[in-house]
């Protein structure tokens, strides 16, 4: 299984580009581009997993199709290369509208870590999403915990 | 191979639930959730589209590994489950800040062979992307024009 969370390098080539070869314009917008697509991949995310977990919840009726495909998408979505959206420098500091904490370019493994768990999580769910609305039921706590674990320790809190 | 554009079904389903089982604030906010979430997707089609392009046009330095990720990112993409967000109701005149023009639902046959089409383009950039630069190069036609095909046809022009 490849999570494609494989930032490192980009991170270190990002960082020297933004210091010499790249005006600090295009620099700039390296950065918003990359986190305005983490910001697309992180709604697509949300939007999928609202749908799983208003079936879980009852708000939204249970159906087997609709469901396995919504845990088809949010397991595509967390196995993208996500190399080129997590460049350093975009944190909430560096990127206007960015949530994200400078504490992930200090914890590159643990981040990494936190995201083999989405997909392990989002694995669980895509097979059990079209099973019956208990196994649905029974897999929404990792996916939701797998979310929220990286949130708490990663993302600008709501206030 | 599925495309996962299979949004007929639902396209009927929300247009009944629009306008019976859910109130008007809800049936809007579910056409506001779904036209965010494909704008989310076009986004990520557009980031990963624009390292290959650079690559292509020598902008970017060719690098095989990274050509090949953006490429199997665009693929995933294209192939995920489009079912929830295409709702009739969420074109340019329903929605705020939508592009799309109400002709995509009354040609969903048509836009669903070039949904077909961007996959297939995918596929070949998908095999050609880490090659070389040679054939990546050769393959970012039929890519950026299956992307061009769909926006020619169905979105609003931009001004």
């Amino acid at each position: 299984m490849t999570t494609g969370f494989k930032m490192l390098g980009v991170v270190l080539g990002l960082t020297i580009a933004a210091g010499t070869a790249i005006g600090q314009d295009a620099a700039d917008k390296a950065l918003a581009d990359a986190t305005k697509a983490r910001q697309a991949q992180m709604q697509l995310y949300a939007f999928n997993l609202g749908l799983l977990g208003g079936m879980a919840k009852g708000e939204i009726p249970y159906e087997a199709s609709a469901a396995s495909a919504a845990a088809g998408n949010l397991l595509s979505l967390a196995q993208l290369d996500q190399s080129h959206i997590w460049p350093e420098g975009s944190d909430e500091m560096g990127v206007d509208g960015s949530k994200a904490l400078p504490a992930i370019w200090e914890n590159l493994p643990d981040v990494m870590a936190k995201n083999n768990d989405l997909v392990t999580a989002a694995t669980a769910m895509d097979s059990a999403a079209g099973t019956d609305f208990a196994s649905l039921q029974a897999a929404m706590g990792a996916l939701g915990g797998a979310c929220g674990a990286c949130h708490k320790a990663y993302r600008v809190p709501n206030s």
